[in-house]
């Protein structure tokens, strides 16, 4: 095999392989180092099973509202090993289309780690050192615990991902988006969760309001919710594990789970060796270019200091490669990022929530909207949406859409395009509705 | 009562209601004249109990699904009444919520008919006349029957709204929109469902790959379909209905349904004594004002030459009172109007199809993506959802955009606020994806 090369990619997940075949498309020569599976957090564990977990939870939520419409349902058990093995199967799948486009694509695959020695050269784990004149480093993060006693007695989001059946009772630590994420889909298919918030409410950088009102879904799904808890350690008894937290017993649980907050993957790779300067947190510094601190290294993904969003790697890194190898100038705009946390319901945003506005503009007028969707009021269920328009300026420009409501997955991206676009409330108004449907309630927000 | 008004609404449907609501919001004396249910066509026999079966019956392909994932279901039957029961119950929110609005807004409702017998004029069918400046006729339509021989042995859409038991054979008479969403909900809910269509395809407004597409889908689900098969007659034998088409005798059935196409109402509503004028289909031809030929009467909805579509006429309505009563000039724009189907999958569209653009323009560029959502791939399913954007220019500026596949009902409508304000296929790609979804393939077609 060659040892020098176009491009090292360090990191064969979203962001490694979205930068070694968009680089190799442009004719560049190109390694990729990835010690673990193909397809990094979100093949493995993230996005793709956890997405998998989540139709799994909506498929149950559904089971239930048919007996309520009608149907001659019987609750219904999931059969957990069928369902992992269907889950599998999908990642598996994922894992071949990698390795038939990385071979096509003529891209050397080395199965081990790397380690920077210098700017332009990469020391493969086996010894073998490697050199280009451009680095990507894609190494991702990984999930961190919380430095308190009995740790590790909790597992991880990446442990939730082996389990072969549901917990009875299951802890879950933290408020973010992964913690929201595991309990409802964990509430969904049979377990009794309770969740310990450190601070006041869930997902802090949502809208409060839409928040609120998930936090209210949870609670009428039986999620026990404990804000303002700081878990202060764990305890095992026998099979069971005693959380303390916010200066009380909390009980014992099957299970705990840390969602405390993931950390970047960068231990042995050589950063210091090459010049690449981190912050605080131990994340590669990046500029709009993804630039690293040291010449002809690059960055991109959860390693880095952008929003730490399979998308946003992606497209950081074909944007990069469009640069280097395909004469493109331009850089990619991180600002008005959509995003989706895949709750029960989901929750969409893009742009500024109603507080961010009102900090950064003076005449912000707000929109909002509460209904129930058709088949939640047909199951006389009580579940509704809150959609929430946020504009800004006397032409009432829209700088934050926030959608909490069944589809709110797939109904934001489109307006995603639109605001990026630059659009005001007219142009919502100006745009016919698509009736019924929950989407059409964003047009005929006023 | 009053019997002068500054305006009189001949129909109490979707676009009478959205007008008379509108116009009394800016100080208007309203009356408004409607022998039926409120709500028209959407509300009592369209839109609305429509999508309520569409959602018992994506809910009946959920369950089927469920099975294959792992969920120990056994086939669920629905119980019709009960399930009707709850339509019912939303439909009749519905109209209490249109009598109070009503009532609040001082809007005086007439339950009849009425004839116009000059431009400002009205009797009502009590033979109380009424006047106002200005006149809205927004009547509707109905369904129709093909003039042949044993018609009235079958039904139409608004006989299927009665139904309280699917029937075991159905023969569905037309291939518009109408026709394909009943024989999605009439397959999915347990009849064997046979399709006779006049055309060599599906939908012909659609974009033909797509609808190819989704035939296909239909004859897996069991659909029998019959294409360039014009019905010739309807006989009775015993309960059943022998049905000839095509020149051959098409077998019996346990129900007819004719979808072949819907007329306006304008029967002894007087338009010859008031001037205004129809085309040669009895519709009334309106402007982009939606003015008729005769002086301070207007119309809008299926009783004209729009687009028959609920959201159209209820932004035609507000936008006439707008500009009569609320001191607005412009007119609504009807181009690039967004609409779906509720076929399963759904299957929506904005804007040109491909062969439309083709017509209208030199440089198309057309982007299509074939993908399998994540659930179908669980589940095994052979379901696969499809997606066009047509481009034309150097600039590739999006004309349209076509969406046959799950959750297509719900991401067309942000996508049609873009692509109406005007959006190139640039400003798609720089529009970071949501992951994973459906809506995402959207801006990642390239």
């Amino acid at each position: 095999m060659a040892r020098n090369f176009d491009l090292i990619v360090v990191g064969g997940g979203s962001g490694g392989l979205a930068g070694a075949f968009r680089a190799a498309g442009h004719g560049a020569r190109v390694a990729m180092l990835e010690p673990g599976a193909l397809g990094g957090t979100c093949v493995n564990a993230g996005c793709v099973p956890k997405k998998a977990m989540w139709l799994a939870a909506e498929v149950a939520r559904k089971l239930t509202m048919a007996g309520d419409l009608g149907f001659a349902t019987e609750t219904c058990a999931l059969d957990w090993p069928e369902f992992i093995a269907h889950r599998q199967r999908y990642i598996n799948n994922i894992h071949e289309s990698y390795r038939r486009r990385l071979d096509e694509a003529g891209i050397a695959v080395l199965p081990m780690r790397g380690r920077l020695t210098g700017p332009g050269t990469v020391e493969c784990e086996d010894g073998v050192s490697l050199s280009a004149s451009r680095l990507l480093i894609a190494t991702g993060g990984h999930a961190v615990k919380p430095p308190i006693a009995g740790a590790e007695l909790g597992g991880t989001s990446d442990d939730f991902f082996h389990w072969t059946a549901p917990p009875d009772e299951l802890a879950i630590v933290g408020g973010g988006y992964v913690a929201v994420e595991l309990a409802g889909v964990m509430q969904a298919l049979g377990s009794r969760v309770s969740m310990f918030v450190r601070g006041p409410r869930l997902l802090e950088a949502f809208d409060q309001e839409l928040c609120d009102r998930l936090a209210e879904d949870y609670r009428h799904a039986g999620v026990r919710l404990h804000f303002d808890c700081e878990v202060e350690s764990v305890e095992g008894e026998g099979d069971r594990r005693r959380v303390r937290g916010g200066g009380a017993d909390q009980g014992t649980f099957d299970t705990v789970l840390f969602a405390t907050g993931r950390a970047p993957n960068t231990d042995g790779l050589g950063l210091d060796a090459a010049g690449v300067d981190t912050d605080t947190r131990g994340r590669i510094l990046v500029d709009d270019r993804h630039s690293t601190s040291a010449a002809g290294v690059y960055a991109v993904g959860d390693v880095t200091t952008d929003p730490a969003l399979t998308p946003v790697a992606i497209a950081a890194a074909r944007r990069l490669m469009e640069r280097l190898y395909g004469g493109r100038s331009d850089t990619l705009d991180l600002s008005q990022v959509p995003t989706v946390v895949f709750t029960h319901p989901p929750l969409g945003k893009v742009g500024l929530t109603e507080a961010e506005a009102r900090e950064s503009h003076d005449d912000v007028e707000v929109y909002t909207t509460g209904f129930r969707p058709m088949l939640h009021s047909l199951a006389e269920s009580q579940q509704r949406s809150l959609f929430k328009l946020v504009c800004v300026g006397s032409e009432r420009r829209v700088v934050g859409l926030h959608l909490l409501g069944d589809a709110a997955d797939e109904i934001l991206q489109g307006f995603a395009v639109a605001i990026k676009r630059g659009i005001t409330l007219d142009d919502l108004h100006d745009t016919v509705a698509i009736h019924p449907t929950s989407a059409e309630e964003v047009v005929l927000l006023r």
